[in-house]
């Protein structure tokens, strides 16, 4: 079939700023990682097992802390849902997470529900709402043998 | 002081509705829960401990099922967080839950995220996500002893 330029819906586009957002989280590029979220006090992130951030300084350095902290992290998701009024839009998603920190591995499946803004036609994140699924979370084998 | 009639910031209207939720949830009554909810297909809620629920018929019968299992339940919120962008608010609050279900009593502290979609000029619930907080969930002692 023979390719065609199409406009992007706006339900693309969000889900495009998602994905989006996960490419800067494999990458542990915190310049990446800052370029998607919109940079205001008022913006909140909940990291599994965190508390709440309050505001951009607060999920700037925790981003910082966690990619210099981090080895190496495989995340696929799964489910996407999206919901757009106005401005604004909401994606649910399934985060299935390893990650590589010192010398620990660990799998979780996370349910997720990221917010994003629409500023300047962009779709930038502005808050972020993890739940690591009870019985789903795994330390690795090789933690175990320790 | 001398009362006065003020008109509502929207935001202390999107607190308020954020308040007729759980006073709804308190009451365990499905006709006051269904009135605080935008009853459309795309409403999603993540009970604590639960798989994410999609579209408003399994989230209505998620809380018949509740309130039909539920006893008695206290529930108090705190560090209440507003945001606005057009049409659509959330909110973040900490959930401080203690629940009676047949014979067991439990507590727990919540991480929450609560969202509102102005519709007709009232703000109703169409997305909930809830994190249960590592460290924070007990057992009563009542539990215990069995």
């Amino acid at each position: 079939m023979p390719m065609h330029h199409h406009a992007e819906t706006e339900e693309e586009k969000v889900l495009a700023a998602n994905l989006a957002f996960y490419e800067a989280f494999r990458s542990l590029d915190i310049v990446r990682m800052e370029a998607v979220w919109l940079q205001e006090d008022w913006v909140r992130c909940l990291h599994p097992g965190w508390e709440l951030l309050l505001g951009w300084e607060e999920v700037q350095r925790s981003w910082a802390a966690i990619f210099h902290s981090t080895s190496q992290i495989l995340i696929s998701i799964s489910r996407p849902v999206v919901q757009i009024v106005g401005e604004t839009a909401w994606v649910s998603c399934l985060e299935d997470v390893t990650t590589a920190q010192s010398d620990d591995i660990s799998s979780a499946l996370i349910e997720t529900t990221n917010i994003f803004v629409r500023y300047r036609g962009r779709w930038l994140l502005v808050h972020r709402h993890t739940t690591p699924l009870p019985g789903k979370t795994d330390s690795s084998p090789d933690r175990i043998l320790q």
